[in-house]
């Protein structure tokens, strides 16, 4: 291509500081470096995790920075010793590593490559380094993508190539929320065919763990959240009951258990709350009962009864659903073309990267599933 | 016998009300009713949780009791029903019953009958009923069990028979803490040979699940205690390195970070304190890394960052290690027999009944590993 090893010059969302909306900057995006590949962003879903960093988790080493981790584009050029990879090939940026030559990558137990931004910089979510500068400054690259950028450079290790047929509007969404709650049910929770079932939380997330739930066999699938307008959406994605909290005078732990002789098999927490994840625990059958974290919080401790494990419940925990990420995103593609995996139902509002802010006001307020925004013409 | 069918009275220890010394009292021990079975009670180990209910987590509807949960015996008379069991019989009282029928039992999953007294009764730690009368005073059974009486009875399902061949005053510790400890390990969590464990505390518990690293085929067993005296009785158990946390200004985690590359594959808490449960966990390296609470404590909520469970580590809960009581005990028995199993290690004390408010206070200040007291004559 005619940019390639030169300095683009591209529209990105940057975040300058916490708690302020994003301002649509003109950025520089470096050309890629050794096993980098620069991507032209396509389209990009808002995931709470970006508010998560923005409004809540902040952390002052971590701005300026592009947030946006749940993006699908096509690589623009690559860098030496790239050989996976060329120019046009259509791929989703992935926020963990799978580098297939560490520890981790070698167990089938995990899919936390000890490589990449996470391994030492978890906390300000963003790697040290970035190929972004706006007006004479380094911006960072938050979870070491950046979809909200119209070109980000990342390393090969950390980018799935995906099929050519794939509408990337619509596989952005692998790029986090769909994979992370369809894998916590079905990697993490590894889910058994007849069993019973509860998602706590009704977004993406929560949507795509229900999913997830259906497709591991579960007889029962009990949706929970404190809006019931949800409801509706979830049994589109196999939910069987649903219970809203606020109905209930007695704990929501206690009400699933006289649902279910004892509580469920499996529990998974899709919302980021503590109090949540507690109650998620507690409201798995004693003996066997899993209950898997999804949702994502670090400010807050978790607190329970230690007799809660000691009575047989296993607790764990789910990042990025338990897939391997170079592996397991072209899989789930693969799912979508074949639709064995929904994708289009996720979708509530399709907007554009300037009305980044409108986006996440949606989201702040719960209005949205989830928001696609076209980031640069295909 | 010549006692069959007939009220016993015999000697018993009666814990009359919390944080008192225990009792010597001449008690009445009535006829087994249907499917129960009298037995002689020879030996008793004293255990951390009889200590547990006297001073820490006692209930006032809970007293007054018999406690001892660690014994063993000789049938003495059965009631109606009981076909599987006869005078003379060796056995060993058990703590969770075994009914083979509930769905529990049935589930390969789990050790957590649903029969028995502490389905219902858990926080009281003793059936609403029992066979025990002193000076005209209903006595409850502590843990279905009361092995601190000459004579007890219980239902025939928490009752394993063993061994004929089986030494009484060393088996007796199977009924606890051997199990809890060994089972801990090699059924809960299932600790994979050339792997690194951490045992925290040393006690009968900590020592036994040090044992069922070492039969696990565990490389590296890392004991850590605060008090370096035990490191000697642990390496007689297996442990191949010790940590005292005292020695260190750093939290142990990163100790044991430090010393393995971030984390033991499997961390087994064996104090019953939240502080080091949460250190546990922490001492887990992420990706794969298993914590097992072992020690009992129900007062506090023990307290931990989502990021643990989220970076892929899991926690459990062992009761019992794992064992389904009537089939697991005399197995371990046949282990001790073949010399596959230590016991006589464990043994730092021997006492008599008329002792045991001694060996509470030996327990008490930790000078102990276990005291057993000869109960009946055999």
């Amino acid at each position: 291509m005619a940019t390639a090893g030169k300095v683009i010059k591209c529209k990105a969302a940057v975040a300058w500081e916490p708690n302020k909306p994003l301002v649509i900057e003109e950025i520089e995006v470096a050309p890629p470096q050794a096993n980098e590949i620069r991507i032209k962003i396509v389209a990009s879903g808002v995931c709470h995790t970006d508010l998560y960093h923005l409004f809540e988790g902040m952390h002052k080493d971590g701005f300026p920075a592009v947030l946006g981790h749940e993006g699908a584009g096509i690589v623009e050029s690559v860098g030496p010793g790239v050989t996976e990879f060329q120019p046009g090939d259509k791929v989703i940026p992935l926020f963990i590593w799978q580098c297939r030559e560490c520890r981790f990558c070698k167990s089938p137990k995990t899919n936390q490559c000890e490589s990449g931004w996470a391994s030492d910089r978890l906390d300000v979510m963003a790697g040290a380094d970035s190929r972004f500068t706006c007006k004479g400054k380094k911006v960072l690259q938050f979870m070491g993508t950046s979809t909200f950028s119209q070109y980000t450079v990342m390393n090969q290790m950390s980018v799935a190539k995906i099929d050519p047929a794939a509408p990337l509007d619509k596989v952005c969404l692998l790029g986090c929320g769909v994979c992370t709650g369809y894998g916590a049910a079905v990697n993490t929770a590894k889910v058994e065919p007849g069993s019973t079932c509860a998602v706590f939380g009704l977004g993406a997330v929560g949507l795509a763990a229900v999913m997830g739930c259906k497709a591991a066999g579960a007889k029962r699938i009990i949706a929970v959240d404190v809006n019931p307008d949800k409801f509706e959406k979830a049994k589109v994605f196999g939910a069987t009951e649903f219970v809203n909290p606020k109905d209930h005078s007695k704990p929501i732990s206690q009400v699933l258990a006289e649902m279910t002789n004892g509580g469920v098999d499996y529990s998974l927490e899709c919302v980021g709350n503590v109090g949540v994840m507690r109650s998620a625990l507690e409201s798995c059958v004693k003996g066997w009962g899993v209950s898997v974290l999804v949702g994502w919080t670090d400010m807050d401790d978790v607190a329970f009864r230690p007799i809660q494990l000691i009575a047989g419940r296993t607790w764990k925990g789910s990042l990025f659903g338990g897939f391997k990420s170079k592996d397991g995103v072209p899989e789930m593609v693969k799912a979508y073309l074949e639709k064995k995996v929904k994708l289009d139902e996720f979708i509530t509002h399709k907007m554009t990267l300037n009305q980044v802010n409108d986006a996440i006001e949606l989201m702040k307020h719960g209005k949205c599933i989830r928001t696609v925004m076209s980031v640069s013409p295909q």
